[in-house]
């Protein structure tokens, strides 16, 4: 079956929409849950799928390192891997390689980095990184590409778009050959100059991809700038084609680029989030840590679907911070997991609706509902 | 409903029973996960029921400190503040005093210690034992009682015998007030020595306890002096009472001390190994963190009543240890827990068919099968 994708309703610049992958169907909005090295931190693959995912992404540079991409090409590629039998993307490894590679040097070539693990020097081209999700067999390739940390000068920040533009074209061509099915996904840079943005958008559709993302953004940069560099480049790229924003973000953030035509994200907070005691909630998110819950026989969210938010008190869950227990980290990842599910299926059916404005404007509304004093 | 106890089938001096509780039926011989802070590490209640489990053991020590006992008890007590359904049995307090906790001191009045969390000065008397005990609301208490680390001189084991005999007296008459449904188990101490346990067991009988527990074992003595002590001892205890083998052990233990009469134990293997990549099988044990793991796409056991152990490959396991993925360490632990929760159950269907003896020596050959090379 070849990727397709197709958009399904719009509402103002907000779509929702059908993904078709080899391994099912992914329903935009989609949130993509991290799982960096074949896992979601702290969460069974069981509670990752109750929660409602249906895409979530593997992380090239940690899976190339170790258990390395040759292996799990042997072993089934990562789905038969990880026994996880619904879509994934894969990033291209470049993002983790400036943030976690020591002596990283970028040449036209590719970037060669020591690895973090054991020191061996290794080398990312973008026919390597091609050749890397090709061995993991993700249903969503991303090319490699070259991400400046913002604030940066306008030439770093140009030199590294053209960089990546090259790159793309050699990521298409090295993809040629994959099996069928499969989609790559270009990624335009820019950082924060809508010029710039808009060159590398212009240059990528020529070249032709699946589908287009965002990248550099989420990288110091204010909200605002953030969101001003979405709205444009999103409504310069095609409309046919998904639209992913990569790294991104709060509930807020995850509203507010969807208004603007972003159709895919990707994100950690949930479960970094949920891990150092932080639970999102309709009502606005709960630091459980707080000794304020040391007493609250309420649960974080009576009516959530989830039986983490519904099942166990905030007391408890407090008692498993303070006492270090692991299940507390696991128990709000999974709450976290399911609110992100729960907004963008909310975001979808809105947008069906034609009432999204709405619904983001209550949702926004409900987070100040203080659930601490006032939610039973 | 009262607590109750019946042998249901014996098998030389092996017996199967049933242990009724106001939280319902434990099937003996019973192995309880031990839930040391209101949980059992790393994994989610619904596993350890899932695994088979009928009784849960909860550290008094822990609980008292933190959240607290007290607290405990405003928010319903330890099952409702847990959401644990199903019967708990908690301990004293006492061994993990001696464990733990700093500056501690031993009088007839009790034990005061300073706790390991915050320094403040705590005092466990029998008589605040069972006052916690009862604020928790475990369906069975235990004494306090003193337990001394062999070897040990015969003076200092008949002192603490002593004392804790003393102490038993006190809990009894302390528990008097509890709850009715709630059991209370008596400690027979005396170390190595057969003289003092035989004079203890006659001591506690004559106070009369729902049940006995075998106390200051597996702390460092031989299995084959364990085992001794166990045999002599669980024969001189009254035949239709439960009779508990606190704090052991390993899957042989397990089947050596069934053997001789035992019906209840407890344990921090299975999650603690578990953690540290040691996962339990038919075929023995398989120590996943081992690089022969690396490349191999078989479950730890295909047949395996648990979805741990049998969907997803040892490679995979592997792999989440090496990556320090706290996922490693659950589906391990509950891999573990189903172990032991089949061993035990194995051994009541055994006891009732007449066949124990076969089954122990079957399911002790099966461990010599090396799975690492020849199990499929």
């Amino acid at each position: 079956m070849p990727f397709s994708f197709r958009v399904t309703a719009t509402d103002g610049a907000a779509r929702a929409g059908e993904m078709t992958t080899a391994h099912g169907l992914v329903h935009t909005p989609a949130f993509m849950p991290v799982g960096t090295q074949g896992a979601v931190k702290g969460v069974h693959h069981d509670d990752v799928r109750a929660a409602g995912t249906e895409l979530l992404l593997g992380n090239t540079y940690h899976l190339m390192l170790r258990p390395g991409a040759e292996r799990v090409a042997a072993l089934g590629g990562l789905h038969a891997f990880m026994r996880w039998p619904l879509p994934i993307l894969t990033d291209s490894g470049g993002f983790q390689v400036m943030s976690l590679a020591a002596l990283r040097k970028v040449t036209e070539q590719g970037v060669t980095f020591r690895s973090h693990l054991d020191g061996a020097m290794v080398e990312l081209t973008p026919e390597r990184a091609i050749e890397v999700q090709t061995l993991l067999g993700s249903d969503i390739a991303m090319q490699l590409d070259e991400c400046v940390q913002l604030p940066a000068a306008r030439p770093d920040i140009e030199r590294a778009m053209q960089l990546s533009l090259r790159w793309a074209e050699r990521c298409k061509r090295a993809f040629g050959g994959a099996a069928a099915g499969r989609a790559l996904f270009g990624i335009v840079q820019g950082g924060d100059d809508q010029k710039l943005r808009t060159e590398s958008v212009r240059a990528l559709t020529g070249i032709g991809f699946d589908g287009y993302a965002i990248g550099g953004l989420a990288v110091g940069e204010s909200q605002e700038v953030m969101l001003g560099v979405v709205a444009a480049t999103a409504a310069a790229l095609p409309a046919q084609q998904p639209r992913y924003l990569m790294g991104v973000g709060t509930p807020a953030d995850l509203l507010a680029a969807i208004a603007r035509g972003i159709d895919m994200f990707d994100c950690v907070l949930p479960t970094r989030n949920g891990r150092h005691g932080l639970a999102f909630t309709r009502f606005g998110p709960i630091n459980i840590k707080n000794a304020r819950h040391a007493d609250d026989p309420r649960p974080l969210d009576g009516e959530s679907r989830c039986p983490a938010a519904r099942d166990f008190s905030r007391a408890y869950l407090h008692h498993l911070f303070r006492s270090n227990e692991a299940l507390g980290g696991t128990l709000l990842s999974v709450n976290n997991l399911f609110y992100y599910q729960d907004l963008v299926a909310g975001a979808r059916a809105a947008i069906a609706a034609g009432r999204f404005a709405d619904y983001a404007t209550q949702t926004t509304a409900q987070w100040a509902a203080k659930p601490d004093i006032e939610a039973s």
